[in-house]
């Protein structure tokens, strides 16, 4: 279809001036936040309810128009590039929180608010949704992705959080998944099975999440060690003691380096491990003791630890300022992150096998792990086509390996472009399975097209 | 296909002997735990392998046989009743434990394993399997019910366990779905959809799960009150407090009586919450001490709790001889469990209302409920038919005010063949996805029909 009949035919679903071509906005809307392959869409357009994503989904199937959704945009692997052109679908303007309900601890929003809002949002009730990926997400973005991030480790992914969903089907049909109730065996598990599924079956319009009550208490720990095997040891040792360590993060010693250098602080420039601890004062303390203990007798550097919010602030700086650091480090260069995970007792000769491949590579490139779930990621920085090939050359090495460790290509960030390759290798003959589910729910494959599932397009 | 056919094809698979048409037998394969229309399946089969799974299923598909599997057989609500006779398909000699992983806190087993076995054998290294449903089951039928129990209320349900399963399709193929690694957004969450299958979409004929480091300290409390309300306010004040309850079980008055009666115990005569906290020592002990002065400001009429094994045994003791103590008190009578979950706040009108009805009907009903997730179920006993109508009244009064509340029909007890009717109230448009999706993965659907999703056979 020409895009001018395109935009004019689209100006008649929603009001004008929400049906956007300004070259701008299209070039906002070409790539996410990591270097990606850019393609400018058709036209953005920003609906503001159910109804009308329903009529631009049914506009899109009737006419062959691809789809791809888009909120904060925050995406690190190609998602929301729109691969044919055609409809940006920005849910920014669903951005109200429609109920929230303590005593049931729940709280219904629409897709576009981000969790931050949304803790800013519930925390006067003594209650929090804990999942924390960074880079102020969007609601629809984390389901989309089922993202993680610090507190994963002890809360779980996001995917553990959704009760309910609203969805508008490719077809406009507008469906919902799940209950109220925090948990149900009745019909298979649409809820999760959207969970993940990068805007290809569906757009979500509604997300009801169970909410977790805030820890009384919180304790922080940073503990550098000479090198990533004793800093993994370590946290192994940790998660099979069964202390519910909150968040658990490593930092890699050229990360330190650059936190240092970037903030003129003076924290030692090593393999870092940063601990978090939830619950009651006297638990905290005992978590705490028993931590230092197993880091000591894993060859720990130091212990420093606190309860004090502004020292446990502290104590956290140079895992919080690592990416801008790194940025800071290597100006006019672009960057990749990459992101693996692999079982817990194969993260020290992950970690180490990904350093040293970047080393002898002479690329900057730094590391960060959510390593309580043996997930880590490197954000790799270059400069033209040559080092670019080594980039993906080097992630390369990185998926592959994890694959061959019983490991996945994508802990957190999702499949979206550049991890479509790995999808044959890594899920073999159940990868058919899920593309009898892309072809059942969007046979005309309108939405996000090239995105996820390898062969459906 | 004639049956003498169908057993002769049968023992060209598998070793003769393990080809069963023995009357005892099949009537053992007939129905479930709870009371369920019983049929006959034509043969019952026991295979030993991965393999031999793989060419019944090709044989059944090829020759349009219903096959049903089966382990334990605690299903409650027909799941595995062979409604269409065909292959009762029996997994209890799928009952290794194949690798055990304690470094990276992962065991992989066969379906017909039972989840004390597994705890058995993985305890000396200090881990487990949290997931405490009750009735000995295997872990394929948890899985397939995604089944949950007393211990859901912190750890979670058995879906939340599973990191990957080999599964059988119904045309023989096999494949792998998941990987090693503790979380990943990688491809469409095929895991989690065979979580609460039901035996719809494909056999189980291996299972990877995540195991929890077990506490090092936990206590118990018993606390009775005078009324649900006031019970069931109690458990939404804990849960909103951010206390890590471990376990929160409601039993009513009803229930503890005919324990005592039974046991020759003196428990107080009152709806009963019972606790369970799992942490380390003084975190446990300020748990106990929060949960009392929430208790006491709810009108508990006693808090006992002990962190002695012996004692917090005693403590439980009435909970966990509910069952036994009701068929005793009831003897030459059949039961019907029923099982709904609710939100929170819901928990005192549902919890109530079911208990008058109860009463009102002049039958026989125990409630016992995993409140901390609004979870509850009653077993009602009966005689003769117009008391089956009657519980069936009962059930059903009880299931369409759960799902007008914004509740599910089975919190952990599956849909089987009882709660089939509920689900298109329960999930409108998207019920026919869910048929979508079995008709592309079992499209001759000689996978356990009749169960799970209405209108596909």
């Amino acid at each position: 279809m020409g895009r001018l009949k395109l935009v004019d035919e689209l100006k008649t679903i929603l009001a004008p001036e929400r049906v956007v071509t300004n070259r701008t906005v299209l070039e906002q809307h070409a790539r996410g936040e990591s270097f990606d392959e850019a393609a400018l869409p058709d036209v953005v357009v920003y609906p503001e309810s159910t109804q009308e994503v329903a009529e631009i989904l049914k506009y899109a199937t009737e006419n062959r128009v691809a789809v791809t959704p888009v909120a904060v945009n925050s995406s690190l692997e190609g998602h929301t590039v729109p691969l044919l052109g055609g409809i940006s679908l920005d849910l920014t303007r669903l951005d109200r929180i429609l109920e929230f309900r303590p005593e049931d601890l729940l709280v219904v929003a629409q897709p576009g608010v981000t969790y931050p809002q949304l803790n800013k949002y519930v925390r006067r009730s003594g209650l929090f949704f804990p999942v924390d990926p960074g880079a102020h997400a969007s609601l629809g973005g984390m389901i989309a992705t089922n993202a993680s991030g610090t507190a994963a480790v002890r809360y779980g992914v996001t995917g553990d959080y959704v009760l309910a969903l609203e969805v508008v089907l490719p077809t406009g049909e507008v469906i919902r998944t799940g209950s109220r109730a925090r948990k149900s065996s009745s019909g298979y598990d649409l809820t999760r099975l959207y969970c993940g599924s990068e805007g290809t079956l569906g757009v979500i319009t509604e997300v009801t999440l169970r909410l977790s009550g805030l820890p009384e208490a919180a304790s922080a720990a940073r503990v550098p060690f000479s090198d990533a095997e004793s800093a993994t040891t370590f946290v192994t040792n940790l998660i099979q003691a069964g202390v519910p360590v909150a968040r658990c993060e490593l930092v890699d010693a050229n990360s330190i380096r650059v936190v240092n250098a970037h903030q003129g602080t003076r924290f030692p420039e090593e393999m870092t491990i940063f601990l978090e601890f939830h619950g009651n004062p006297p638990g905290v303390a005992a978590d705490l003791r028993l931590a230092e203990k197993l880091a000591r007798d894993s060859g720990a550097l130091l212990f420093e630890s606190s309860s004090d919010v502004k020292e446990r602030e502290r104590l956290w700086e140079a895992r919080h300022n690592m990416f801008y650091a790194a940025v800071a480090a290597n100006p006019g260069k672009r960057n990749i992150t990459s992101d693996v995970a692999v079982p817990i007792s194969k993260l020290p000769v992950a970690v180490s096998k990904a350093l040293c491949a970047h080393r002898d590579s002479g690329l900057n490139g730094y590391l960060v792990g959510h390593v309580g779930d043996g997930n880590f990621h490197i954000v790799t920085f270059f400069d033209g086509d040559d080092e670019l090939a080594k980039v993906e050359q080097l992630n390369h090495q990185m998926v592959t390996f994890a694959l061959s460790i019983g490991g996945t290509s994508t802990g957190e960030h999702g499949v979206g472009v550049r991890k479509l390759k790995y999808m044959e290798l890594e899920h073999g003959g159940s990868l058919e399975l899920m593309k009898r589910i892309k072809r059942s729910f969007d046979p005309h494959t309108v939405m996000n097209p090239g995105k996820k599932i390898p062969g459906v397009n």
